[in-house]
């Protein structure tokens, strides 16, 4: 299998991005065919990306060319998909939550196990946030010693009237659940969850902030700040307390790490690591350019000019002296 | 052209990151083919990624299923491989320096403008790093008034002897001689480079650290230190500094503006921008081990225990009190 | 009353810091007697600061020439020394705990009351501090909206084997107690403690980090690590999320309010504002070296030269050249 | 001597501050005569503080109850102030600059020199911004090795459209001139000031900002940026760059520190370093209160409050449950 033939059920608004992310951003993968209630917008998605519209999420699964599945639908219809991934030993990539209740969720699980390969990731994305992998990464060194406390705050700017008290627990204390399970590589053995006197940008009866408590199996705690109409932005903060210093991601600033008397950040030793994005944005966007035939970059007239300043440079480097660059006239050579 | 076939000249570190980029994380890309003067490398690299090694750089270029080509070999070649891709029509990413001086880099200009299409990309890449491209973005909002000055900094750790001080010019400067040029969207009409006592940490006779001053042709200037031999790590700032505020990149913390009375950064509105990355990364090494036939992240059993605790999350919602979770025993059911 | 004349009980640690600021940076006060049960230690303060020693400390308090008292005496003897000062109408400043419980406390209250006049100040010394400060005149502006949580932190380096559970409640979180009555101006209700696996740095049985919930009466909650043997310094911080943003102190950068899509600090209107503490020490520092008739600080050449190189300046300003300074010969002038 | 008896020539902003600081907040010393051409203003300061006005300064220099002065009069009177202080023997800290040109310094150095007793210090306050102070000790520490490179800063929110671009020079440009020379510890001897076109933002024909190099007797060099209309506030930064890591102060967060691959600040070792402000504050404004018979700070009420509030802490300690607080009725014990 040389290149990943995807499917896509649900392209509302995080399944259209995964299926903008698959056709163009992915390497080694093809978007062949995507599946929404609405089929007007899977028709739509699906002749921007040149992949084809199904109307039935389960022949979508079941299609033979199709490799693969990302599951972008509601929650509630997820045990049905699933099982039908399972049944056509299709791979897929489902966003959380898993299912509705955990009962269910359990039978999906054994459902994998009967089958004996595992063909299901759930969507917890922030695994794969290079934050948090930094962070999972120096906590599993040791270098910090044991972690003790975890404190973590995940804000939205604002939620629909529609996000209730429950959802806010469902829906966005879940990552948090999830990276505490991941980070002490634990189990949540108790949860305790608490509301100060709510906001009163939220409607009536909306618990929001919220503040939980999980206790885990080995004896850590996570102490979590849900707040989904914090007004300000998205904000979501991990602090790892362990027994010679604390981590903190989410200040936008890479891991933030106190130990041995500094609060400190990483300074990269290569360029390579500080640019490596910009090193992929640019080829990528060279390739989408080229390929529509056109140039979408530093031209060969900067590459010039900057050889033109370059060797006036060289010039005051040796005498310590002002030296004018002598640029070609521009508009006499490119017209 | 559905799929970009790629050729690459030069693996070394950077042309071997190039080989890489093309063939596991560009999107619509393919590497074809890879050309080195160390043929045993050329072809390593060629191996690894189902590519094929092809001697004579000049033949790479012509090859017919080349569509573009990468020039990643050292700078006194550039020239005759530029002309080669001109002649051949084909669109080429050119890593800096474009040619090794002013008169070699305007012939090549000239000639691209004879042939009446722009082939020719030139990798400064730092205009696709998402810092610089949001502090560009900012500066020609105008929010901030006119920009007047620039203050740059160019760092790198340590480099080897053989680096001397019109290397420190050539290679590092260069990319501030860019950065100034786009930013202001003028032309450098004259450079002062001036140098302090030296480092006593780099080989005898090489002059670093380097001050230099830029001054463009609409009357802003740009200073710039360039400290090749400053042991700590890799560290490139940019303060852009206008009529109403100033703006910094390069702290590792996106743009920190300085404007109304707030020195301060943005927080995102929305978790798509925050995460964006980790939804890439997420898919991609999603798409890669599925085509391995494996499983590289969060299983269904993580969808399920994060389900469990937030049934057990709501309840305590409801009670304000700790509630077990009750999770299934994990090796009854996994084995 | 011009001058006031200060008697402190207990020159430890903390009581030595106290004679010393009062001696000696402290505009208005004069220390005129120390007391300690170490009567030596007490003698070696008195003797370095001009004061007196005295070995009863209720004598102290009830001498004709100490117009005011500062307890930092151990707690177990604070009740006795505060009715002393009540008794003989002495302002006092009274080190935390007021007494060892509430109980006690509770009777110098109605003490205090009783006789009319407030007397006594507890040493709650962060109301004090300018990052406190500003966070409390900003929650108090209402620009937030109504402040709905505080998170607080609270770590020492280390503390002695001496320093049990207990301790770690009474004399650390008791200043958060403090923090979250004062900057709610509310009373706390109910208190929760909880204590994830202590740290392995800890003597046997220390239950180190301790985890509390505060919840207020009006409805608020703050919560709180303490952690005593964090290892790498001594660190207290305080985030408080209110409406329509957050704010925190603790941080070394004073308060880093996050509102209105962006999380910043302020920037000084005024020179006076940023060096202010810099006058302060400098005119503190002059008038201590001119009494011992010395100088400490930037002398006539140093104001000369600076001239010199402003002159220079000023022709180069003019001129856009260098311009070489012409200073006298300093060997020549001062020997 | 045991109390400094100071006098004030020029009450402006600046004197009055420093009258204010005198009287208020210096320990050892005490305000008794103030001088200014505006004789009401003088009145007006004197009699606030508790000193009295004199017309004539030089009067007020020769005053038999001046030990010391402080000259806050414009500088082009200053050589004749100098003058007289020399001639009473009386101390003086001269705000800067020390008088107009470097001829007129020059000579007041040579008159302090042939006197035989140093009397005459400038203020320079920065040398005793704690921040400014840090920064220099790190430097002389040889921890970062030379210092090879000064990056400076300096920008004012706005100054009245009366200040000249020789003024930038003169009175903002002045402090980096000392800054360089005394973190350098060495005589600058060469100037390069250079104009960008100017903010829009300026009356006609000011050079604003201005860019200058600063070349040092030693070879180190310094460039410095003055923008005094930058409209966002007052900013002041100085990075150091040393041979093995960089030190930034002025981001209003102490010293900023790269060096070990890492970007650090300190945290300190001890609650007394992080707090002694707080409690420098908090004994001042105890004394100050208590003087005017007030109470200014956590009354016993507070210490009550606490010690019920920790007593239901050990008890939540102990069970791990939520503990009510059982506190007295306020207003039935105070009223």
């Amino acid at each position: 299998m040389s290149e990943l033939r995807v499917g896509i059920v649900g392209v509302g608004v995080m399944g259209a991005d995964h299926a903008e992310r698959v056709a163009r951003k992915t390497s080694g993968a093809r978007l062949v065919a995507v599946s929404d209630p609405d089929g007007e917008r899977a028709e739509r998605v699906a002749a921007r990306l040149g992949a084809r519209a199904i109307g039935d999420p389960l022949e979508l699964i079941a299609a033979a060319d199709v490799d693969a599945v990302i599951l972008a639908s509601p929650g509630f219809v997820h045990a049905e998909q699933l099982f039908a991934c399972l049944e056509h030993g299709k791979p897929v990539l489902c966003e959380k939550p898993l299912t509705m209740d955990a009962e269910s969720a359990l039978r999906v699980v054994e459902a994998e196990h009967k089958l004996g390969r595992q063909l299901i990731q759930v969507g917890f994305m922030r695994r794969f946030d290079p934050e948090y992998a930094a962070l999972k990464r120096l906590l599993d060194s040791g270098e910090l010693g044991r972690t003790l406390v975890l404190h973590n705050v995940h804000r939205n700017k604002t939620v629909p009237a529609t996000f209730r008290s429950e959802m806010i627990v469902r829906d966005s204390m879940v990552h948090e659940v999830d990276v505490a399970r991941w980070l002490f590589d634990d189990e949540i053995t108790r949860i305790t969850v608490r509301t100060p006197k709510p906001t009163g940008l939220v409607g009536e009866g909306v618990l929001d902030p919220q503040l939980a408590l999980f206790e885990l199996a080995g004896g850590a705690m996570a102490d979590v700040e849900v707040f989904v109409n914090f007004q300000v932005g998205y904000e979501v903060r991990c602090e790892a307390v362990a027994e010679r210093g604390s981590a903190t991601i989410g200040l936008g600033t890479g891991v933030v790490t106190r130990a041995g008397a500094t609060c400190g950040t990483a300074i990269p030793a290569d360029f390579r690591v500080r640019f490596e994005q910009a090193y992929d944005i640019e080829v990528q966007r060279w390739v989408d350019a080229t390929v529509r035939g056109e140039l979408d970059g530093p031209t060969a007239w900067d590459g010039y000019a900057a050889a033109a300043v370059c060797e006036a440079g060289l010039e005051s480097l040796a005498t310590g002296q002002p030296v004018e660059v002598a640029l070609a006239d521009r508009s006499a050579i490119l017209g």
